[in-house]
């Protein structure tokens, strides 16, 4: 393996030059506390912001039902350039008509008065949300939240961390990365926060384009920053392949979100040459864009709600690209497969069913069922042309009770190959989103 | 409405003239008691017996990793006539390769030579299997309850509920019903027995079709038996139309199992003449069939694994008939939908999100959400257009906290409409489900 052209720095969306982020309390979910920011609440509202015009590119939610803040990026990332984003966590603005489309606008608008020393218009701000879905959000919290952010941004760039933390919902820890790399002979950065726990199967498409026709499946929200110099449409195809590779290839629970977002901002203040002058750099840019998204990814599903075991589904010898990804997807959000995932089982037989009723082609006597500890490519396998094998079922155990383990399963049918990042179904998921209708404000969107 | 053209009578498949029934233990788990049939265990083996030869018709599981049994089966419905059914619970003859096809043919020659009295081939029975998938039959112990039941119906019609009971995996109790009605100025009679728990959501096409291209989704076993005349093509026909209205609506968890057997047979004791000769009778045929069929599945579902509330997903006003099914079967499937279920929330958010990502086309500002008890027409809507009503979440909780409630979606963009049976995901699914790996023989297939 080639070594990283790459290394992993501290930080995240501040680490690359000329941005400031900041994360607030502002009580979106109406506690009541009644104290403003930090008095020990967990922070509810972020701001990230580009000391330049930075070049944008983002992904969306293909939802049908998709958020008002999501509509209102589709139309600002197609212009090609954002100075801010605004997002915040408990409340989705999802499912608010025409009242959460002026609440979305409104929060860009607070924005760039909030930041009238940084000179940018509210057409420069891009807006996430999420939490509950269907209830309108508390405007002059969220108000006050965005000028608290803001004075705080007036005076530095503010804790990455405390924006991570700002976009938690049912996460229980933050999740952020950075990478340093070079480009054009200048070292550029690049960093990355992200959030996720349930609702999780996204299915993203490229800025700008309509609801796709195909069902798709999370809420997950990431925000990227790079002080390279990128070209929108280049950040874009960059964006757009990263997330393929990455977001798209999750799923805790199989349920596509309203509000998933993924959004990238690029200023330049590297000073290195556009990437798309030079293949090797747009080649190292979009290495450096994988490892960051895909280490994203993969902390939403070890952070999934109520998720004990992380599993990787690898799906080999498919005949199609499209049978590789069917195979893979059914087998990751089979609800019997992921109970025994739950229990540490080494099962095949309903992985084999899984298999069975995906839309992918199979030959029951010639799929292979194995298990190894993440990343090896020796497993111990279970079912071998589709007959038993005589491995040891303590053997397979041993694998299949670590906390993450990869499933390997070749089709022996073509060349084409998949990977889903899966988790397991556990009674604490259950529990978790079962809600108390005794007291509404736990029932989620 | 009109009055039902039929009276549910006791029994199930002994309540058709001609037709006897027997369920024994033999031990098919290999639990090793030793003490042959009956000795405080659960009966593992069913064996179903027409007087005369009977027109059959059948219903299969569209996985492509079909059972032996399936395989059998699909062969020998479409010789057009049937004299046996013989089934068993605890092994599921599935992913055994050619030693299963060889077992499953074996099954049914041991039924041909322990019921010599009764002068059929062994090409005359039908087999079936459910439980353990990939582990072969123990067919010492398989042949041993066969020569047990078949003694126990040279002596009489024996009591159907044993089959029933025999051929119960995870089902906590047996499912029966028999219906009585006229036809062409007989009295005849349809019974049946079933079962279910797990793996449930069948997708059956009829017998002899390949595996179906598309995606479906149960193990779930159902015997019908008539002494109606009905041909064998009219009864197939009748049997697609039955099965598509009711164990394909039904959905417990979203897995699509490799056994799902659906057969009927018809003797044509009540000596009627067939109904394909006279439309009334075809219509009250296929209404009795109708409503057995759908008694039986509901009755699958009100006992799915860990169930404890049955939800009757019920859309209206879709573009067309597969929007409204695709809608409502990708909110009887989601896992965020029915873990709020099992809390009893009267939830439109999520409802709504698992809308939008599936294949029907919505408008979210047009779409209605309301619940109501089981089989009322006057829905308490939480969801108007798109928007929240002001009907108090006490009196939403109300319907939704009931054993059984029924979810109104419409989406107010043309005339089609479906119906799912589901039930909601609790933690005793999960737990259930999860196994034991300290005790192989507690893993499912």
């Amino acid at each position: 393996m080639k070594p990283f052209p790459f290394q992993v720095i501290g930080g995240s969306i501040t680490a690359p030059l000329g941005f400031r982020a900041a994360g607030v309390f502002c009580d979106i979910k109406r506690l009541g506390t009644g104290k403003g920011s930090n008095h020990g609440q967990k922070r509810d509202l972020a701001l990230i912001i580009s000391d330049a015009p930075a070049a944008v590119a983002g992904t969306f939610t293909t939802n049908r039902v998709c958020a008002a803040p999501v509509k209102l990026c589709v139309q600002r990332v197609a212009l090609g350039t954002a100075r801010a984003i605004v997002a915040n966590s408990g409340n989705a603005n999802a499912c608010t008509g025409q009242q959460g489309l002026r609440d979305a606008r409104d929060m860009a608008r607070a924005v760039a008065d909030a930041c009238r020393a940084d000179k940018f218009s509210p057409r420069d701000v891009l807006v996430a949300s999420t939490g509950r879905i269907g209830v309108p959000l508390p405007m002059p919290n969220v108000k006050k939240g965005i000028l608290d952010a803001a004075r705080l941004l007036a005076s530095g760039p503010g804790p990455a961390a405390h924006a991570a933390e700002a976009i938690m919902t049912s996460d229980t820890r933050p999740k952020e990365i950075a990478v340093e790399f070079e480009l054009g002979g200048k070292k550029v950065r690049l960093g990355g926060i992200c959030k996720g726990a349930g609702m999780i199967h996204p299915g993203m498409s490229p800025s700008g384009a309509p609801p796709a026709l195909r069902p798709l499946h999370a809420t997950m929200l990431c925000f990227l920053t790079t002080d390279a110099a990128v070209d929108a449409k280049h950040l874009q195809a960059a964006l757009n392949e990263a997330v393929a590779k990455s977001f798209n290839r999750i799923t805790v629970d199989g349920d596509t979100s309203t509000n998933d977002t993924v959004l990238i901002l690029a200023n330049g203040r590297a000073g290195n040459p556009p990437p798309a002058a030079r293949r090797a750099d747009a080649r190292r840019f979009q290495a450096a864009l994988d490892h960051v998204t895909l280490d994203l990814a993969k902390k939403i599903v070890l952070d999934g709600e109520g998720v004990s075991r992380f599993v990787t589904v690898r799906v080999a010898g498919a005949k199609s690209p499209q049978d590789a990804d069917a195979a893979a997807r059914s087998v990751a959000n089979s609800a019997l497969v992921k109970t025994s995932w739950c229990g540490g089982d080494p099962n095949w037989g309903r992985i084999l069913c899984a298999l069975g009723y995906s839309a992918a082609e199979l030959v029951e006597n010639k799929t292979d069922v194995g298990y190894s500890l993440p990343g090896r490519r020796d497993p111990l396998y279970s079912l071998k042309h589709g007959r038993p094998t005589d491995v040891p079922f303590a053997a397979l155990c041993k694998v299949t009770a670590a906390p993450a383990f990869d499933l390997h399963i070749h089709l022996h049918l073509g060349r084409a190959s998949a990977v889903i990042y899966s988790a397991d179904l556990t009674e604490a998921y259950v529990d978790f989103n079962k809600g108390d209708i005794t007291d509404p404000s736990s029932l989620g969107g």
